[in-house]
């Protein structure tokens, strides 16, 4: 590409390049000299980057309607941002997460980690599930799917552009089938159960690749076991649990869709008999089976975030340790707990800390046996290593 | 037990008794009423505990020699520590490793957080490795070995007494047979090879358990590469790494002895066609394997702790930068590196820092893919949840 086309933002004379030579995947709007002529470069448009003497420093790409008005894409001289760029970094991703899984069903592109900020891709076999969550991934939607296509068999493209990442980059809500077709729920093997995932009409990207691993850990835990999955979403928990000689497993969750979807799973999986879904509010649920004297030998509350950004955190934590203490009363002596965060503003050591004070409050003491985070097709940026969302702390109590 | 025989240990007035009565695990001097008379109390003997209003506690075993005077065994009335109190310990931590682990082969007791503070139990199928590293376990010796024995089908004990623990609770070193007979290495079944595991002649009880799921993470990578595993002691990475289908394995260790375990290890898997050994000092091996251009598609540094106590932290964390640099001048392009660090002073955020930095300092970018712990075999007391000692960084290089 010759740079007479591209514009250029410059930093600040007083902020050091040094961040963004070491790899650092943004450039924030106060750090950036801002004129007109930058703010009319179009949202999502590539330009060079240069450091405060007018030195190269690479390329990324704009949005003057975010805080994070730069997102790197490279440290070299600008590249054509095209199906053959994307394919490249498409096939990249896919080379890691074919050594990891047996079957080409992942997260395939886990944003800045893999080199696509704000892109977040999930792959269901032949069809993907593109979030274009930043300017640049809207702007560039054509290449970015020819070049998925060029590296990746997938014939079915769905975009889902909802959720809160957009609204902060000024883009609109918008879910869309962008190649191919969709009958209907897809199958999805995991752990040794199959999963019905919708990817339309469900939430995110249809099911929750990230907690893999922690479903199957729990699923160690739950061989004879009578298991509770409170939020249980389409039944990753339950079904994973079944899968490993589960007694029974009972999914709480407020979404009558989910329910279905995780019913329809325990159907194909061939573990409906021992299935049982309640719906209704979690805490209400939990609350009510108390009442009827359940108890449960692996308890597992996955709730949505509480907690997603700092103003949240303290209301956050409070529920957090709610979770705890009324999920605590379903475990029977001796049995697991399981309890999740995928909360970005409550870190490690502050769930932990509410969750056993949870526990000690419902009166029981417990070991720490594991933390899960996220499945390793969601890699983490080296400049971003503190953005490990994703917390499951696995109890053993008396 | 009549609490008549039981010598009875008082906080100060000014302690607090919260943390006691919600579960910490330890006292310390500073914080007991010392008088000659406790002073005289023998090292390890049974002692009741009261607040400073002389309300009681509970039971601990206390130790003069020792900053933790007293490591808390209940907060109910005092019992005997006999052979049966033993047992119904020992009987719970089996009940969850072999909920967990389909062989016999495990951690099976972790200290504080198994209930039996500063005692390690090491399971290889009917043999034990006992590191009895508090005064208590020490003086209840026999009656340990009694309840081991009827908890566990166990025939063969080895008492391993030594390392930095035992001195600082004023104890002898000493290794000894307490129970059955050994005749040469053990083979450990564990990640679909075959381990071989000296538990009189090795360090520490024979072989890291702890390791084990970051072993099995690293055999993900491993499928067709070039694996080389540094400070690898008897193999640990190496064989899993082979048995997952790795071209070649090369591993690197000062200790003959330990070498040579790990090639009866790959014989004994019937992989010792692609395993090859370097006996030396890791750093100077790294170095070699530059100077001859060695690349390798999976590198693993597990070395011993650089930093076990505060003081050596600084010196630790450079020592664990320089593994970084030197570990990812031996990786080739797109290939992964693993790096471990077991000691407790080097949290996971300054252990990543270091060894991040040292990524980039031998001109690497790298994704974080995985940190991986201790398996869930070494559980963690909710009030010493900051000592989780290992971590395994999971890296993918450019």
């Amino acid at each position: 590409m010759s740079d007479i086309q591209t514009p250029t933002v410059r930093l600040k004379p007083k902020i050091s390049p040094r961040q963004i030579r070491f790899g650092a995947p943004w450039i924030f709007a106060d750090q950036l000299v801002l004129d007109r002529r930058s703010r009319n470069i179009a949202p999502g448009a590539i330009v060079a980057v240069e450091d405060g003497n007018r030195q190269p420093l690479g390329y990324g790409a704009f949005n003057a309607n975010s805080k994070i008005a730069v997102r790197m894409l490279g440290l070299g001289p600008v590249e054509d941002v095209d199906a053959d760029w994307f394919e490249a970094r498409f096939a990249r991703a896919a080379a890691l997460r074919d050594r990891l899984y047996d079957a080409p069903y992942y997260r395939l592109v886990h944003a800045e980690a893999d080199g696509m900020p704000g892109l977040i891709v999930d792959r269901f076999g032949d069809a993907a599930v593109v979030q274009p969550n930043a300017a640049w991934t809207d702007s560039h939607l054509d290449a970015l799917c020819a070049g998925l296509q060029k590296a990746v068999p997938v014939s079915t493209i769905v975009m889902n552009g909802s959720g809160r990442a957009r609204k902060l980059e000024g883009l609109d809500e918008r879910v869309d089938l962008l190649a191919g077709q969709l009958d209907g729920p897809l199958a999805v093997p995991m752990n040794g159960a199959t999963y019905m995932a919708d990817l339309i009409g469900g939430q995110k990207t249809g099911l929750f690749y990230d907690q893999r691993p922690n479903h199957a850990f729990a699923a160690r835990l739950a061989g004879g076991q009578d298991v509770l999955d409170v939020f249980s979403h389409v039944g990753g928990f339950s079904l994973a649990a079944l899968a490993a000689g589960a007694a029974s497993a009972t999914a709480v969750d407020g979404s009558a869709s989910a329910l279905e979807l995780a019913e329809a799973g325990a159907k194909t999986s061939g573990t409906a008999d021992r299935f049982t879904t309640r719906r209704g509010d979690a805490f209400a649920e939990m609350e009510a089976l108390a009442a009827e004297d359940r108890q449960f030998g692996l308890v597992i509350c996955d709730p949505p975030a509480f907690a997603p950004a700092k103003p949240a955190l303290e209301a956050g934590l409070r529920a957090y340790e709610r979770v705890a203490r009324l999920g605590t009363g379903l475990v029977a002596p001796g049995g697991y707990l399981v309890l999740c965060s995928c909360s970005h503003a409550a870190d490690l050591a502050k769930f932990r800390e509410v969750s056993l004070k949870g526990v000690g409050r419902a009166g029981r003491r417990a070991q720490i046996l594991h933390v899960g985070e996220a499945g390793p097709d969601h890699p983490v940026h080296p400049h971003l290593a503190e953005s490990s969302y994703l917390k499951a702390v696995f109890l053993r109590l008396d």
